[in-house]
């Protein structure tokens, strides 16, 4: 059954080879000083930087640059990038980077102009930016596939001291008002980080797919995305710039995290609460988190999701129901999961991300528990799931 | 491969039992003069029209009606809703019905500020509005499924002395601002018009699936929602008030043609071609000329595309691949999707809805031949289809 919802989204995308050749049109409906935010500066070797500084020199605008964004964007970062936003008066936040980057962005946009401790409102209180409160349009350029944060209104930020990694979602204001989607500007993402991208999508989609048991067109459509998404990653960790591999992992990234595939349902979420708890120890990469600790969950969750789990089996994994007992077929799914990321090279042991037998108590209390999914964890199996993922 | 594209929705979708209820609060962005338009006054009968003033009355709006909108919306009717639009100079359309009603609200949009014939202009001319022409803005409360008119720029108006029944697909500025889905507002739908819908949705999703040979998102999308309108569809034929195959069917319609299985992918579009056509000669119900022809058609241009329907047969009817060849499988597709219009009760026969041999000719050269499928037909070819169709 699809259950009540508004649907709105208002990012216009611009997507294929020639994506960029937009962004100086798309630069237009904006004010003339642009904050220009990315990374360690990867882009200023692969010439992505200097296709967007072309725009922008087109468009006539005047840029604020403001690099140094890391994998895991912190508090400080934000309220520097607010201070800086807010003293030039930018019209624009353009992003130019992975899920990091444009979710900064997205916290700079709601932070510049509010007056008041930003992490503890937006993040910690979880409050949303109110009429009248000025919120600065974001723009992205995506060079890095995974967190759909190109079409959404994520943002997950870190407070290292505090050891917190919370994620907010803002409304349709906060979202990009455009993204510029090239496949071609993720070929020079090293493996590790493209991989780490595709299980962060798997993940999206299970977390939103493994939770209800009524019939739903949005678990029809998670299956779709899954199944391409299976297919053109077994294309891409052989050959990286496949653009046939890499466009329909681009789009399935958009399309798992840009609400459609959750709209009307029910959904997990804890696999991305325990990776986040770990990340804000270790600053490990975001997706390998997700899949160090998505086995041992799945096999804790299995028997009170045991039908979901099945279908997963037959509709994605293509494993034939014959001669299997749904609880064989839910556990079949479950370690096809797990042989594809070792098949994919994604993480399959937290030890490997740097989490140790120490950290676990803390870690278990660092994620928040999510009640959507087919089984409520107490503190004792957020402890135990970590343990068997070691 | 995913191709080059602009991907941009500004529709609002309110969705639920008590979508209405946002109806005087999405009103709000309008001006005071709303023109009401709907079709033979159903809605006067099921309460929704009560629901729809209720609303305008909240917003404080002037209503200025426009009724009896007929299931295929005339070149007259057309012109008739521009004049009394412009010469009331109207804020909104809002539109209270199925895809005719819809569809014509976007006509008059276009045309009630067009200097010309609007006929000749936009729909056999293909024109687009330019920037500075005048638009009127359109909303849409949805009671009947199929079209997924809702949520996209398409627009079909027949011609009836010219024997002509044309789409226009237009832009984002004549896409619905909102849309009010209620899948209770579709229970009293009749039968026939329901099932008219769901092949409708599934000729919908055929047309864009059935084309290309390349590995490619949209296609899993694609047969992901033919999956869950297949299961629905045949829970609605049994218990048409069941809410959650209802309410399934109404968002995969919303899907299955707001661009996006579309999307980076060519396509075929030949059966909507020929249903238009019909539809031009004998005033028949667009979703059973859909289902008349498409048997025959895909009969037609199996052996060209042989591996996608093969496909078809595999990932959407579940068929086993195990002692067939990739014709038998690829046959076993269309065989299986006569079976399914049998078994809901679309039309299988066009002799059942009025044409006669006599008007084979006629209707072939009144269809638009489009090069996206896996072959190109030409006007003899067209003339068997309609033939092996009667």
């Amino acid at each position: 059954m699809i259950g009540n919802f508004v649907y709105s989204n208002p990012t216009t995308l611009y997507f294929g080879k020639d994506a960029c050749a937009n962004l100086a049109d798309a630069l237009k409906a904006f004010g003339s000083k642009v904050l220009l935010t990315y990374g360690a500066g990867s882009i200023k070797r692969n010439g992505i930087y200097e296709d967007v500084i072309n725009a922008l020199t087109v468009a006539g605008k005047e840029v604020i640059e403001l690099s140094g964004v890391m994998p895991n964007p912190t508090v400080d970062k934000m309220n520097e990038g607010a201070r800086i936003a807010r003293e030039n008066d930018v019209d624009l936040i353009l992003a130019v980077g992975g899920g990091s980057t444009i979710d900064y962005a997205k916290a700079i946009s709601v932070a510049a102009w509010y007056d008041g401790n930003a992490w503890d409102h937006f993040f910690v209180e979880q409050k949303d930016p109110q009429p009248g409160e000025r919120i600065i349009p974001v723009g992205a350029v995506l060079t890095m596939v995974g967190t759909g944060s190109e079409m959404n209104g994520g943002s997950v930020i870190t407070n290292p001291v505090q050891k917190l990694k919370i994620g907010k979602v803002f409304g349709t204001d906060v979202m990009p008002r455009f993204a510029i989607l090239n496949p071609e500007y993720t070929f020079t993402v090293p493996r590790k980080q493209m991989v780490a991208g595709i299980f962060d999508i798997m993940s999206h989609i299970l977390e939103q797919y493994l939770s209800g048991d009524d019939d739903n067109t949005s678990d029809y459509l998670a299956e779709g995305l899954m199944r391409s998404l299976i297919t053109s990653s077994r294309v891409a960790v052989k050959e990286p710039e496949n653009y046939e591999a890499r466009s329909n992992i681009m789009w399935t990234a958009t399309w798992a995290l840009n609400t459609l595939i959750g709209e009307g349902k029910s959904q997990d979420w804890m696999v991305h609460m325990i990776g986040q708890a770990i990340g804000a120890y270790t600053d490990a990469t975001h997706g390998m988190t997700l899949s160090g600790v998505s086995i041992a969950y799945y096999r804790h969750i299995m028997a009170a999701g045991q039908q979901k789990f099945a279908r997963l089996a037959r509709n994605v994994w293509g494993i034939p129901s014959a001669g299997k007992t749904e609880e064989e077929l839910a556990s079949a799914a479950i370690e096809a999961l797990a042989d594809w990321i070792k098949e994919i090279g994604a993480a399959s042991e937290i030890s490997s991300l740097g989490v140790t037998e120490e950290m676990l108590d803390g870690i278990a209390d660092a994620t928040f528990i999510m009640t959507g999914g087919y089984k409520t964890l107490n503190h004792a199996e957020i402890v135990n799931i970590l343990r068997e993922s070691l």
